[in-house]
This record gives structure tokens, C-alpha cells and sequence, in this order.
């Protein structure tokens, strides 16, 4: 396991978090000596990604333990509640640390339980990457029954890569591993408003990475299909139900139905823990309201008239119908139905 | 004839110019008192919009023959040569200043000509402004055979209003219509990317109109479609050729494409001006690269990483299987047909 982006790393003793805030403009690592500093890194965005604030959390208690030998059990849980509710919706982050003060509670001794959580933290991030490389291959044998060996031209949409995940990442991270296979001959990444993700974030990943690659805004998807220059699109989720309807970033949904208009692969790339099976269809996933300042303004500043209003939709649905194939680490879901979705997505 | 929005007026001999530039956050006009402010005003993009920087071309020309009543014939056209060379690639710019020389070539004595020139320019506005309602009213009865005489939820992107055409506009042109109508209940204006015009102008344009609306990226297209939140969607156009393909701001085709898959409405609106019928199919048309910094940068400042690399194309080009119908002053073309279009539009 070897990431070029690292936006968490241990070394002697000490966490260092890139501070995802000030990317791509400033590369700057925040020192974590404490579980306070791991709180405000989670709190303030320095880290961003489920799953990376998650690895943050088993960071932030590991360093409280480091820091604090003698605690007993009914500190170490008010410390893992402290560390919870920097982000009380994270979902990732409450998992990560609730299996803690799960391994807290099966030990004697506290004072042992230090170096077992820094394994513990090593191996979950190395158990992420293993699922990542797995969802990467098998994108590659879905591409090679279409493509053959030839590398291809393929789009994205927000950021899913090491800065999300921690690790290789799932949508971007099939892109990665495409190009070390030398399976990719240009990337574009779409901005992705209103936040910029893929100006900000996965550029700055394929830059770092050596990709080839432009910025596109999202009205030029058609542009790229229409001329031929893409050959596949891999986007990420943030839930797939049992139809495999998918909850993805604003957008997604738009982009899948130019692809399925133009004939062109649609893949999607998440681990099997993003799926909710007890969910039939994807008429039933609430979407998010967020901000409308966030189309309003740049960095403070009105880009639109100080009346003006917007509505900002944070997610969209991709229907079933216009996805390729799901890729998870269990294998590809190709052709998309309810029945190989829980074939392949329902063995955890 | 009257407007809400006046990007350019003409007060007891002064010419009033709207500064385009720092909208929507001040509304500042500029006063053009001679050839001079003119040329300015339309080179530095106070105004913007093929047909208004056509009009500014007139006024400018009144304006120098009303500061110097002795010019002979030869001066003239050196002042409308100079003129011209304010945005050289501007077709109408071109087209109407040649006109005013026309009409300076058979005078006796050019001092006749200042004002039949604002004579002139006010009735070609005001003959714009009758194409534009007449194209809305075509657009009122193509929603009223599918919707009867219900308010409608409508979409649009980039800006087609009074700020581009000086007088009522193609695509807004049809909002404002309608809203008189009391036949709009919500406007979504796509922000249209890279270069806001959405967001700054058409936003600016529909609350001064007091019409309810919200922007919204042009990621949330499928969102908004998929909630039926959308009744009929309405874009401009910079080239119709003659199968009914439309090259327009770049997002148009994509936006057409979302909307077939949802069955929903999709309107271009354009003046027979804008209509080439030498041209077979759209595939002919050249598609203009812009500066990447568009995308990279905003204000000036870097969005991506500084060596962040973008492809910008300014247009895209929406086949006319996507388009329910045509509106221009002549009537509506649909279906879109090339029997259809060469009959509606080809008789000038």
C-alpha cells in the first residue's frame, strides 16, 4: 500500500493530517498530537471523506491513550463521546470509534490497549485499500469486455480518491489504478459545483499522480460524449438501495443520462458498506438541502445579486436503468438488478 | 414597448449606457456623449449581447454626426471604420454600422442624417423588440396546446434577456412574456458556467422583473427533471443550421438531452437572423476553445491547483432530436424538420 497524496500519516509517534482546507493553493500537514487536536481537525474540515474521519477517530483515541497511560474505562468513554460528537452525523466516524471502546471494554488493562489501537488503526486503513484495489480490478475486467487493452479516455465527478477515503479511494482510485496499469490516456474531471471538488481536490490528486488531465465544467458532458472523448465515466456513492438506484453527489444522475443518451459506460465504484438493502427503490433516499450561499457567493464575496435566491440540492439519484455496472469489493454488478445486487453487495 | 431592465437608453441627447461589467452587485450607466464612449463601452464590455452592442454601433454613429454636423461623406465611414474595430469579430456590430453608411451614402448632406440615425435606431430596437414578443407569443401557444393555461415551473440557462438584445430577449425574452401573462409560477436559472451568466444577469434580470425564481447548478438538471419540478425548459441560440441543430452556450445540449429522458419540454428561441441555412447539419460548426483560466480562476484567483490544466469549449451543439420546437418570429418549427425549418425561418 503506497499512496503519492497522504492526507493522514503516523510517523514516530506523531499524526500528521493534511489540511484539506487550503488545498490545492497550500500543502500543509497539522501536527495531531492529542485527541483535541484530532476533535478540531474533524470539526473544522482540516480532514474531510467518511471514511478518513473515521481513521481519525481511532487516531484521536490512540493519542489520548499515548498521552494518558493510567485512564480507566469511564474516561476512555467519555473521551471516545467527546471525540463522536465533533461530527454527530458522521456515521463512519461513531462506527470507528464505537468498535473501539469495544476493544476498551474487553481488555484488563488500559495501559495495553495503545499499541493495539495504533495496529488497529493500520490495519483498518490497510483493510480499506485491500477493498479499494479489489473494486479497481474489477473495473478493469469490466472495461477490458468492452475496450480491450487500449488506454482509454475516462471521466469523474467530484472527489472519491486518497483525500476522501485515506486510502486509494473508489471511483478516482479505479482511475489511479488504471493508469499504473497504463490503461488511461487522458482524465476529465468534472469542477463539480457548487463546491469544486474536482477543481480543487481530484485535480490536485491527478497532478500529484502524473494523469493526464483537464477540467471541464459539467455543461460540457455532452460536448466530450458527443466527440468521442470519453470512454467510460466512474462516479462514487453515498448510498445504493436494492434496485441499485444510487445517491451520489448533485450531478451524477445528469452525467449518467448523457452517457446512456450517447452510449457510453457508467460505472459506479463504492464498498459494500455503502449499501442499504433494506431500501427498495431510490424514490425513498432523502435529499439534502444544503446552503444556498454556497451557489451565491465565492469565498465570501456575492457572485449573484444580494436578492437573489438559489436552491442547492446537494445530492441527486442515479436510476438503475443508466448504470453500467456497480463496483463494489465483492465484484461487479453488471447488469444492474435488484437480485444481483443483493448477490453481490448482500455478502459482507 | 417598455423594459424593466434599460442597458441602454437615450435621455435628451445623451446616451445612457448600463455597465454590464459590475452587475449584479451595482447598476452604474455610463454616459456616452460621443463616437469615443462608444467605442470604449462596447470594446471594454460595458455592453454585451450581439444585438445591443449592434444598437450601441448606431447611437454611436448618431453621436458623431450630433458633435460634428460639417463632417463629409469620406470622415463618416472613417468614423464607422474605426467603430467597427471595437469588437472586430461582432457580425451585427458590422451589419448595422454598414447600414448607417448605406444610408449616409445616399444623403445630400450628412447633416440631415443625425436624426434620421436616432430615428433609425429606436425603430430597429423597437422592430427587435416586436420579433421578441412575437417569438413568446409563438412559445404561449406551443406550452398552451401541452398545458393549457396553467402557470408552469420553467428552466433556462445563460442570459437571453433585455441585457443581450437591448429590448425584450429570445429565451428570457419568452419568461418575461409569460410572467405578464400571469403563466409562470417559478423560474430555475442555471448559473451556466464558467461564466455565471445566470447567475449574475439572468438572476438580476428576473428580480427586477419580480419574477419568483432560484438558481441552481447545472448539476441539479436531473434532480430538478426527476421531481417534476420542471414544467418546459427555454435556451437561446447562437447558430441554427438548417436539419435544426443548435449550437448555444455550452450545457444546452446537455440540458436538451436530460430533459428527452424525462419527456419534458425543450424550446430554442431565436430570430431568423441567427438561422444558417447553407449549413446541412450541426456537425459542421466550429466549436470556439476559451481561455482555460475561466475555469481555473475565479476573480483572478486560482480555483485549482496553478498547474492545473481545464478544456473550455464555449459552445455545444443540441441535435434536433432533442428539441421539441423552434420559435422565431416567423412562427414554430415543429417538429424540427428540415422541410420545417427552411419553411418557417427560410422566408426572411
Amino acid at each position: 500500500m503506497k499512496n503519492v497524496v497522504e492526507p493522514l500519516k503516523y510517523e514516530n509517534g506523531v499524526l500528521k493530517l493534511l489540511d484539506q482546507r487550503v488545498l490545492p493553493l497550500e500543502e500543509v500537514y497539522m501536527t495531531a498530537k492529542t485527541i483535541e487536536d484530532c476533535f478540531r481537525a474533524i470539526q473544522d474540515m482540516v480532514v474531510r471523506g467518511a471514511p478518513l474521519i473515521g481513521f481519525t477517530g481511532i487516531w484521536g483515541l490512540a493519542l489520548f491513550l499515548k498521552n494518558n497511560p493510567k485512564v480507566v474505562l469511564p474516561q476512555f468513554e467519555q473521551a471516545a463521546e467527546y471525540l463522536k460528537s465533533a461530527r454527530p452525523t458522521a456515521v463512519n466516524l461513531a462506527y470507528e470509534i464505537d468498535r473501539c471502546v469495544e476493544m476498551a471494554r474487553s481488555e484488563t488493562h488500559l495501559s495495553a490497549l495503545y499499541p493495539k489501537l495504533v495496529d488497529h488503526a493500520l490495519a483498518e486503513m490497510n483493510n480499506l485499500y485491500e477493498k479499494n484495489l479489489a473494486m479497481a480490478k474489477f473495473a478493469e475486467v469490466e472495461l477490458q469486455k468492452i475496450y480491450g487493452d487500449r488506454p482509454l479516455n475516462v471521466m469523474t465527478i467530484c472527489n472519491t480518491g486518497t483525500l476522501a477515503c485515506g486510502v486509494l479511494g473508489t471511483a478516482l482510485g479505479v482511475i489511479v489504478h488504471l493508469n499504473q496499469q497504463k490503461k488511461v490516456k487522458h482524465v476529465f474531471a468534472s469542477e463539480t459545483r457548487p463546491y469544486l471538488q474536482g477543481s480543487r481536490l481530484t485535480s490536485f490528486e491527478l497532478i500529484k499522480e502524473g494523469i493526464n488531465h483537464e477540467i471541464v465544467v459539467e455543461g460540457a458532458a455532452s460536448y466530450l460524449m458527443k466527440n468521442k472523448m470519453v470512454d467510460a465515466i466512474f462516479a462514487g456513492a453515498d448510498r445504493i438501495v436494492e434496485n441499485g438506484d444510487t445517491a451520489n453527489k448533485v450531478g451524477t444522475s445528469s452525467l449518467s443520462i448523457i452517457a446512456k443518451h450517447y452510449g457510453i459506460p457508467f460505472f459506479i465504484v463504492a464498498p459494500v458498506s455503502s449499501f442499504d438493502l433494506e431500501m427498495k427503490t431510490g424514490d425513498q433516499i432523502e435529499i439534502e438541502l444544503r446552503d444556498p450561499n454556497e451557489i451565491l457567493k465565492f469565498k465570501g464575496a456575492h457572485i449573484a445579486h444580494p436578492e437573489a435566491k438559489a436552491l442547492n440540492p446537494s445530492f441527486d439519484v442515479t436510476d438503475h436503468s443508466c448504470i453500467t455496472a456497480i463496483l463494489c469489493e465483492n465484484g461487479a454488478i453488471n447488469p444492474v438488478t435488484p437480485e444481483n445486487v443483493r448477490n453481490v453487495a448482500g455478502q459482507k
